[in-house]
């Protein structure tokens, strides 16, 4: 008995960030696949799909915000019932991989949980994993199997040059671990300086607090501080502080993921920087917005990706050849 | 370079139930290894052993209580870190098998979640398992590895017949999946009669709600509610309501899992049982207890266990040959 | 070098059980691949496909019947065969999954067989398994990857309401095991009652045999007798027997497996039956049968779910959502 | 808690050959562990250890003998037992690999038999393989892990020396496939001449049979014909009469597994061999048995080669560091 | 979302035999496609691809040449990319599988290299493996996967028998572990005699040389010396020699792969071989050819594999079903 | 039977840097267990060890240094015999992990090939590795088990503070990635100022060359330069140029690993610093050498994590519990 394969996209949402999902949907033309998706009294989670997914190219996206491991779990079950339910191939969509900050033991005895992620996304069923901006991008080496590893900095670095054109513009990493990203951010931006803040510690005044210094020459210019993520906001908002102090004209941040933790809102807010720019691969609540912050929709990028991975397309043409 | 190997058991708790693994510890001589744990504002957890692990064999014991996607979570972390810290052997010890209800299929386009958990584990890096009372006991072929499976029914037993020596007893199953283990129970108190709740929906009566009949004579007996575990506890509720209206005695609750989630204190406190008896293989916080309510301790079986599987001693002899 | 895909199914058949397999071929409209399958004087097996089976989509149909180490072993090693002769996806076909009943360990030290099964046909090759009615349905987890569980519950429970339209039925369980089973009969009739044999070993009375009290009220009702497989026929001829003592006008014994070893027929023929209604998951032989026997062919539904399988259909929506 | 380890060596029997698992036990000075071990009507085994068998060094020793699939089976079951059961290691002792012929794909679409076995073996949870005389030494590789590869030529060809020291010997291959081997034994016979019988179809008689041609010279000697093994002994008895046909002053036949099909005895018995060598590494029957047969002893090499394991001796050393 | 899928058929070739990989692409009527691959100053091995590979039915073809361990490598890094990049399926195409020749260990502690080469290419990607006349066939056995076995045999015997038509030919295996082959030759040759070289050390002489004995009847024979693969040429060159010394006519010698190491060209040049042919399953420079050496070319048969794997056809149909 | 195990520490050594071997031996008071290895003409490399392995805790030591393919291919050669002699435990010594810079896709369609370096050891049997700073410590994850990371910092910043302690030192990282090892540097010699050089492009003038800009203050400082590696020297030689030419007082550059291809020597002898230090994880021959670079030995650092590993010590405790 003969037959003529079809391929079908479908696209399944966790319940963490169902804006991103609908929009995502809009921008591919589709509708995400209905399903039943409740919690236990007792934190268990539950799904099941209200169609057949037999045979589908199936596409999960789960946003990796707080409460974290809830919406892990959940796309660690949905997955597993996608491989149970005969899922032709299951790409994991996770805008912002979570526990990416522990990528590596920091000091012994330590576990490497963003290993630990990649592992039982596999183990669950995953064929794939499509990401925006990893902590560090090493983490692809995780997974075994393909990672589109996708990035934000040409939606981020388009809005600042579009917003700012007339300014001076430097590129600033708020510590000496981001000072790579901050290159080829000044690389984008047309070869802007580059400066980082490094913390010290006086030795010669050993109860005394870390001493924020701007290594570089920012004086009179417009600093963009970058990073991947923001959680609480500290080490950002004393960045700010210290290039204000030193002289900038002014300060944007601008990162990819609001991860947005405490008292990040407030201090953000507060800290003196005329604006903060996200993307939305995390949900950022109303209550967590202030007038100066700009969230930048993610989901063209991600419904472009997904297209191309559907169709065998090229990811890496989506940026140059540089993905 | 020659040497003698020593074996060195080491405990490890995460931070669900500390009581519990106090009393393992104290039944057992050892301390819990110092370890820090915390969680990031935006719930990803961490962890790191403040002791040196190498060689060690790590029993890791941590209860699948709410937050339970937290709690795995945690535990997953430590295997991790176990694993990473060249630990020799890992017995993840989960006296509560979260998403043990999760065991099948109920239905087309499910997840198996109960078989997720074992092989996360098995990824993380666990070598063994240690549980009491699995939802089902074909659970332990989830897991590519030694379980060994502990049962509490001994320790319930014990107390009801010390308790009730005087009564005429009948065991009774809140329902039609629990029969088998009522008939343990029966067998364990000497042979007592055998009832089970029957919910049906009167055919001619489409739209009235489930009626419970009580299958098996237990009129003017004691009755014994058993079950593994009792979550919200609508069924047991309703199954202690029907006995009484049938002719029982009085009612008694046993379960070894007091999940305990929502309404489950309220309704087991007024649905008319005169006493309800849990193990603390979960935490069961004051504000879910009540008078009539008796937990009974695991932590003695647990660490009988323990050192059985640390001295290449015999478990199954902890259950006369049963386990 | 481009080129549009091709699905082809092919059907493959062990030796055990080959009436079905044409069956089922029948149904497909499809033949069986030729093979040459021949035991060599040791007992070793060789298979060798006669046609190219390179990109198939292959099920191998083989029933689990004795002696049953040899079919399992031929099925594996057709398994192996297609993997290493380039077939696109292999699904085992098991109507009666072996070594069911070894899902757990009864007591200490024991394997878990049927979890055994499950690892061997994965390591084989195999990409799926299609089976029919579990012994326990948590045996789906077993596997690594999709398990199609069908029921043949629909075939025997239509057959029964058909024969016996205008009688007062009672579903009845052979023991405590199988009350939850006997409960989903009792749904599909339409809300009969529900009784179960509860086996007792008198307390008083230490040295007398086993006594069977039927639990439950099936005085002048036609019982029907269910089970997942009948082996020897012990434990359901005692179950007749019981049932007939205590008042039941008459007995139907209905089960999806004829597994019918050793004194099976003998005792089912005469043990009081009315009749006793099989599927044929497992050849049953001439010599087996006898009249009051009666064998529905479930090719009809393996047909059907082969077809979903390979054309992407829905295996659930073959049982109303719930498979 | 600490404490110092015990290894502790614990012989497992299969039921296929008792008597040579009896005899390892004697040379070892240990007993064969107890257990349940039966078949069911259908012909599903069941296995259970009567001992604990917690944290021991095991060995499984299991002749695949006919019926093969079954004890291939039984042995696989044992293995998962101890797995499950927290055996610390466990050696698969199999002094006949069962499938050892299928070792490649002979022609298209067929499998690989001797390395699914290794890989069940590997799934079932066994750490390592001891054997005797593989059918080609490559099927050590089938294995991923350690496989001790024990050879009985010193036992053969030693008996052969001592009961023959003063003819002039001749070492015959059987077939073309064998002569590598036969190289081997007349090295250690101590550098005798070498034949082959070469099968060949005359092209110039199409429809005419084989004929078997002796490839060397063996006028006047004592030829002795090897093998690995002896299934039906239908090529072994055309050597032989080849060989006396063509001069041979007379003809010994040695081979280490005595498979024995169906003709072989009375093929043996019948072809003017002087004597035929077995080893007992399968079991011979009486009824199979010939005044001419000799069946040497492979149990003390076997107890030898465990010890070695055991101990973290060298098995290496056992043959001069050839194995 | 839905689509009819394509196959696309994408043919890569590492450096080690770019002539080889052209003849391979012009018979298919491809391009190689585009690739960067260099070597850093330490070794390092940098390979990426120009066109987007996702999706793509890839063939990686890589000749195991020396230097091998770089060509291996280099192969495996394709796979990786290959993998990365989401290839839909990667079938490693080495003519020469390296490191076959260590396919057992020959003595204890001694690696299987041949098995490690087929887990290496398992764990970087690869799903199936295409080659040429394996040392030995079990080796096919070493991959977990499809292995496309293709025979040079017609190719070279082909050549032989029409350059030869007018003489009496004899096959003769240069040492005793090639007969099986040379029988396979004689059976395509018609049906020619067969004859081996025996090494042998005389036992009375203990310091003196090997003696090589032409064990069979050549005497004025045409000596076609065959064998899988010519490294150094010493042992085929003193059976050239051990030929003519005993009376054969000439001697033509026929391999698959030429590894031609060292003094191979200058021993095969001078041994008085007629002729020697080879295929170019590796490359052959021009300052290892001599006048008497043809080279033929394996492209079309790689050519025509290729393409059945690709089209899903048949390759055992290229050798008759033998393959 | 019973006994008492053993522990036996082997050590295992590569061809690539035999003197580091036996530094590491001899600081451990053991022998190199002795092996013959050699490579083939064809350059496959054979490797047996001359004492038996069995139950030892062996220590594979290899620099993967140039020709690199065949250090790394030796090493899994190493593991494989050791793995198939029954090694109890392997652990991986790598002082330098080879392909560590491809430890993520710089653009899309190429490797992650320090994963694959990891995942081909894994296969190959190894239990754990050992190395010494990881170009990025992400690696640490690439790799399924134990990795001990450890640090070569304090030796080199004991040295230089030693050397240079009457100096005013700037702690400079030759490009943007290195920044956080220099700030870990800089806190190490006691919070020194800190830069780094930032490579422009100016983009009013397109075609110019790229120039190194210093970002920092390091006026009349002795600066050092600080890496993981310096393969052909070229970003580290135009490092100290332009510190030089921004007023440096002088230069020192330090690094672990010299790789030290092609012109690396030549550029480091004559870029004007004043000394060059090294560690010996890499050997580093004489002609490689010149006046002004020293090279300090790793050795007594890997003996004493070698014997924390052995003696389930810790390793943390040698890096004050940051490893």
């Amino acid at each position: 008995m003969s037959a003529t394969p079809k391929k079908n996209l479908m696209l399944f949402s966790g319940r963490a960030h169902p804006e991103l999902a609908e929009q995502v949907a809009k921008h591919l033309d589709v509708t995400i696949t209905p399903q039943s998706a409740y919690s236990f009294a007792n934190g268990e989670i539950f799904v099941r799909f209200e169609e057949s997914v037999r045979g589908c190219d199936a596409f999960v996206l789960q946003s990796h915000s707080a409460p974290i491991n809830d919406q892990i779990m959940e796309q660690l079950i949905m997955v597993d019932a996608l491989k149970r339910g005969s899922a032709k191939r299951i790409t994991v969509v996770m805008p912002f991989w979570g526990y990416a900050r522990q990528d590596k033991k920091h000091r012994g005895r330590e576990p490497i949980s963003a290993r630990l992620i990649a592992d039982m996304f596999l183990v669950a069923g995953a064929d794939r994993i499509l990401t925006v901006d990893l902590h560090t991008a090493q983490i692809q080496g995780f997974f075994d199997g393909p990672v589109d590893h996708l990035f934000a900095l040409p939606v981020l670095a388009e809005y600042i040059k579009r917003t700012y054109a007339d300014r001076e513009l430097a590129v600033v990493s708020p510590d000496s671990g981001r000072v790579r990203l901050a290159e080829r951010w000044a690389e984008t931006l047309g070869g802007t300086p580059l400066a980082f803040i490094h913390k010290t510690r006086d030795p010669r005044k050993p109860n005394e607090a870390v001493a924020n210094r701007v290594v570089g020459d920012i004086h009179g210019r417009t600093c963009v501080v970058i990073d991947d993520m923001i959680d609480t906001g500290g080490t950002v908002a004393k960045a700010v502080e210290a290039l204000l102090n030193q002289g900038a004209r002014d300060v944007i941040v601008a990162a990819t993921h609001g991860v947005l933790s405490g008292p990040a809102t407030e201090r953000l807010a507060n800290c003196g920087a005329r604006e903060v720019v996200f993307t939305d691969t995390l949900p950022i609540p109303d209550e967590k917005r202030f007038p100066a912050m700009t969230v930048l929709s993610i989901a063209p990028l991600l419904a472009q990706a997904i297209h191309q991975v559907f169709d065998d397309g090229s990811v890496t043409s989506l940026f140059d050849g540089n993905a």
